[in-house]
């Protein structure tokens, strides 16, 4: 089959890979419907040393089952399903705690096994990975659907941990997918006010089409300031950073109200964050971290099938598999917000 | 009167002052039956630069109403009351929150102000700050009840804000006063398995009379494995920081388990925390901060008249007011755990 293989910074190219077979009895064969590229797909193309085998890509996939194991029941040949960015058993205690990304038997799609960015995918632990979608959904829900995968539930993540509730106010730190889901999932929780930080203008106008009730694009010292201007000198009760560098969490930390919380889902890119004195006797809390997804799929499905939120608009170019190469190209130099691969 | 003032780093003196008089509606003059000395005082202790002009000391007392303003209702004089350690007016957004910490009228002890190291105290804010006790309180109870100002609401704060329920184990980071009244707390709010982390085995002892259930005396890196092996090498879904140190507050981290929490009530002496990839993909949070005692007191009030809990228990010396300078030098040479004053 075809599929996409990471060789190195800015070198990606889409290959002959072998098929994938079941190899555990837990596995299943999925054949790719939709996939996409993830924003954080971008730190290895800055990024990754030369490798001369190279690392298979994408961690965000829908597909058709084509094959199950012996021990997988729950799904059967013809099934669609959506596969959250991380492997889990769904039977260990971090399972049922619901923080599947700590699975004791779990793993991630790619490197040297299949990704996402391909034809087809062996579905390691299938059971407690993959969630079957109703039969004949509608085609034109499939890129709402594959946002389960991860952005909307990364955004989801975010608003959860921060508490976010119709009582708080909200700050949404990046404009990206993960951000504009983040407005998503802030106004479905019932926040009523929701400022968006970012300087992209098409995207933030996105944003408030999600939810956003004001946008400011300043950063660093003058974003915060801007943001207390809006909330009577106090900032925000939930601040949710979906951007992952220092900057942005140093200006998430300024912006949260005393006794609020920082929830971050951007990939973290430092090593230090600044929770000094000052935050101590605020009582901030710094929360968040990578995204369950599968503990939310359930949960958010019902109101993705019905339209009552459309998180698959933050998909604004799709491509065939072939064009992979370009896709990354174009999200890199931002020419386009997030990419959907029609394989 | 006589009070105590600072005048600069192991330079405790016991001086005449002017006496307290009502200068607001809401203030009300209480006279001290009992205060002390707190872990946070041997900070400036340690560090204060010299300064001619000195600053007032002390921040938890329980004491007898002598005098309230106009405005002060809920209280008379012979009233006993508990003060928390800092002052707030309870009606703001934050003291109805419970972040009375955060007070927009609210403020701290000493300094220009009186402070709980004297024979008697201003109180701002009267009728938001202050506890009523119960009639004919038994003298015997006063030091307990004396810990409701700090040292038992700081260690509950850090319980509560971890999220310590009968389904966690616990770690306390100090064998402190905070430290062994976090032990308390956690044990009151049902943790079953509780980590205490010191390594003066008087106050430890005490840590397992109050419901520890293992001693581990090594630190950092050998700390951490210590933890780790008592829980299957996942650490505790709860973290209570109660040093407020680099070292202490790395530790943490390394303790915690997977979706876990670290709770800092150690007034933090760190300006970074090492919040890093790693500590993301465990998905831990980092929350606490300095204690709202006032929103505390009235529930753990009744624990501590009808004996349920005893963290009287962490005073090891008792002095007069002139023996002050004294009970600085004690805890600061570690010969007392906490030192009580009897002005």
């Amino acid at each position: 089959m075809r599929a996409t293989v990471m060789y190195g910074a800015g070198d990606v190219r889409v290959e002959d890979v072998p098929d994938p077979v079941l190899r555990e009895p837990t596995d299943a064969i999925v054949r790719v419907l939709r996939s996409c590229i993830c924003g954080s797909d971008l730190w290895p193309y800055w990024s990754m040393p030369p490798s001369e085998h190279g690392r298979r890509m994408g961690h965000e996939f829908l597909g058709v089952v084509e094959d199950t194991g012996a021990e997988v029941s729950g799904f059967r040949a013809g099934d669609v399903v959506v596969a959250p960015f991380v492997w889990s058993d769904g039977t260990c205690d971090f399972c049922r705690e619901g923080l599947q990304t700590s699975c004791r038997h779990g793993g991630q799609w790619g490197g040297d096994l299949d990704g996402g960015q391909g034809e087809a995918v062996r579905v390691p632990q299938a059971p407690g990975t993959l969630i079957r979608l109703p039969a004949g959904v509608d085609e034109a829900l499939l890129p709402s659907l594959l946002t389960l995968s991860d952005v909307l539930c990364t955004g989801h993540h975010a608003a959860v941990k921060a508490g976010v509730s119709p009582r708080t106010a909200v700050t949404v730190i990046g404009d990206g997918a993960v951000g504009l889901c983040a407005v998503l999932a802030a106004r479905r929780l019932g926040a009523e006010r929701i400022v968006l930080m970012g300087h992209h203008k098409e995207r933030t106008d996105l944003g408030q089409e999600f939810g956003a009730t004001d946008v400011i694009a300043e950063r660093g010292g003058e974003g915060i300031e801007k943001v207390r201007d809006l909330t009577g000198g106090d900032g925000t009760h939930t601040v949710l950073e979906c951007v992952g560098t220092s900057a942005a969490i140093d200006m998430a930390l300024g912006i949260a109200r005393a006794g609020g919380a920082v929830s971050r889902v951007g990939a973290a890119q430092y090593t230090e964050v600044p929770m000094d004195f000052g935050t101590f006797l605020r009582n901030l809390t710094l929360t968040g971290g990578v995204a369950p997804a599968r503990a939310y799929i359930e949960e958010l499905l019902p109101d993705v099938l019905d339209g009552t939120i459309q998180p698959g608009r933050v998909f604004d170019r799709t491509i065939g598999l072939e064009e992979v190469p370009d896709g990354y190209r174009a999200m890199a130099e931002r020419q386009a917000l997030k990419v959907l691969i029609r394989p």
